[in-house]
């Protein structure tokens, strides 16, 4: 192939995504549920203008790196440390009860499988895929209503971090159960190595680039630098530890989080990423998306999904915060707060079907809930914080 | 190839790229000889630690086409028009006698070939290759002095602008003529039929981006269809007028440079260009240099080739100056304000090295001649303008 016949591809995905999601905005959804659907409409499965390439796909991880990283750095350490306890119980509530409730659904659909068989960890997985809550969408939301500072917003925005972060653990765990040459003594140890190493990185890490920041504030070798770990992190956590990649960056973007150029590095990498890589990652998870498999029990497997997937997280975190000692009304805040879903939810599917965990016909349930979430979720939260009682 | 193994690439590319760029800036040469020491440093020349692959050409060739984007975007179309006349005869000067000069150096080493056959052409491309000067360089080395606004300065800028087009529409036509299909009748055609195309979509284009520009300023779409309308002209160039995708993608930049907004796109597609596609794109000229090619005759051949191309251009713009007028130091001052070489030099290379007529050992010359140049302009500017006479 020619260099130059890329430059079609890119043209065409980068104007149809950016044409969708602004119409998605209008609609008052999420941008990305429009990318994504520009990806469905110009794929295979309806025009058929554009095809998944190699380059597609390795430019699609390149984008999903990015994001994670993006959402590292945008987190704040202090914040999260504060209403810590708190928030991490709620999470936690908020993985488990969703993570069984995928696994039953699946199990009632197509039965129950015995312990460490693929059909299990299919199951497990459309679990994980149901853990996390998309921050993006729930800070925006909290935004827009002017409650992110009072405590159930700061409680769910920790408790939405928290969430990505055990989320991010559970999917390396179930990944690497799978993987038919470790076990799960291996995986433990794995991981445990993993994070003993991204400490010592951390805290080198972090002096080089307090030290880069205060004697170069501003200048263009930060966020390249940043940018460099990022990449590096990412490979070396799957190439040595078999920890997903994304998480390796994520970890990258928490390492430089706290330096003072943070949100400088963000911005950098937030336009690298929306100008060409960002769209590419969404625009080809519809390109990958077959509709042509998708059929009466898979319709209804996606509905099931988008119920189980809501009610699990307003249970679990509610009836957790409520236990907590939040009031009634504020518990309820905090679940439906939590229901959001996003990007995440698409990278978690997506390094599932990369390892081979889930088949592509999937990504309906999962871009269903997210469309669904993003749309109910403001509405339910605006009635919840306008009716006094 | 699994999709994760390129992030080992992109971050030993990019850290080592900024790190030889640093480095070149602290001895007063520019960044991109620091760019293209590391791509051979870290290439199979020396170190091994990456190679050429069909991914990293796909994203040089993105790399190349945002660079032209940005070259155009930056055009200030109001000053071009008003030093024009004077200029553009200075360009087309400073166009011909290096074109000739080449050719000559090129068949004086290799012996006179007849008209028509490769070695002719490849002549013909050497000569090519030392045509365009490089704006960017001219620019820092003018500002630095404060030279940058007088009617000197104004001159060179508009003839280093004018000579970037010439030097493109000579690129253009050279390839045209050596495609074994093409008559020059039809290149001339297809040339001419480009232009109007642009000239069209050039028209439209303006008008929707204003209308834009108007109702949506500094919004994301703007960057983005900015670059799709980039993406798409350097497409469409190459595909269906057989034009290089370069030129398509700094017209492109052209018909955008004079909305409200252009150096708001420009900005994005700087940061893309700095953060990732640059670095790979000059890296990936020193990753494809082949040192082992070198010999003595190459070498004499490199030597010969950068007295020529800094000879020519002093010779063909110092001379024209004159005769338009301008007195003789400040003839001498244009001749050398316009013998800076940088990018573009590289990109023809590279579009000569993709269509068969140079070998990549020429890269060499054309990487010493940007080092050179780069380094004694800015000396030679500074004891001219210092000295009153």
């Amino acid at each position: 192939m020619e260099s130059y016949e890329i430059l079609k591809s890119l043209a065409i995905i980068i104007v149809a995504a950016k044409l969708c999601g602004l119409a998605a905005s209008k609609l008052k959804a999420p941008q990305v549920v429009g990318e994504i659907i520009a990806g469905l409409l110009i794929g295979p499965s309806v025009l058929g203008l554009v095809e998944q390439t190699e380059f597609l796909s390795q430019m699609a991880e390149i984008g999903v790196v990015l994001l994670m990283f993006f959402a590292g750095l945008e987190t704040n350490l202090k914040d999260l440390m504060k209403t810590g306890p708190k928030a991490f119980l709620i999470a936690c509530a908020g993985v488990l009860v969703p993570l069984i409730g995928g696994f039953l659904l699946y199990s009632c659909f197509y039965g129950f499988s015995s312990v460490g068989t693929d059909e299990f960890y299919t199951a497990v997985f459309i679990g994980v895929i149901m853990t996390a809550t998309s921050v993006s969408i729930t800070v925006a939301t909290l935004q827009e209503l002017g409650h992110l500072k009072d405590t159930v917003g700061t409680t769910i925005m920790s408790a939405a971090i928290i969430d990505d972060v055990i989320g991010i653990i559970v999917l390396t765990f179930v990944i690497g159960f799978k993987n038919p040459e470790s076990s799960p003594f291996k995986v433990v140890g794995n991981t445990v190595l993993f994070f003993v190493m991204a400490l010592i990185v951390g805290v080198i890490g972090y002096r080089i680039f307090k030290y880069l920041d205060k004697r170069y504030p501003h200048t263009r070798r930060i966020p390249i630098f940043g940018l460099v770990l990022c990449f590096a992190m990412a490979y070396i956590a799957e190439k040595y530890f078999g920890i997903a990649d994304i998480t390796g960056a994520y970890v990258a973007g928490i390492i430089l989080c706290s330096i003072q150029d943070s949100s400088y590095i963000a911005r950098k990498v937030d336009i690298s990423s929306y100008m060409i890589f960002g769209p590419l990652f969404f625009a080809s998870i519809g390109i990958k998306t077959s509709i042509s498999a998708m059929n009466g029990t898979i319709l209804l497997f996606s509905i099931g999904f988008v119920v189980v997937a809501l009610v699990s997280k307003i249970v679990g975190c509610g009836l957790m915060s409520r236990a907590l000692g939040f009031k009634g009304k504020d518990s309820m805040k905090i679940g439906v707060g939590m229901m959001t879903r996003g990007e995440v939810a698409l990278i978690v599917s997506q390094k599932g079907l990369a390892v081979g965990m889930i088949d592509s016909v999937y990504f309906t349930a999962v871009i269903l809930l997210i469309l669904v979430s993003s749309i109910i979720t403001p509405i339910i939260l605006k009635v919840l914080y306008r009716s006094k009682a």
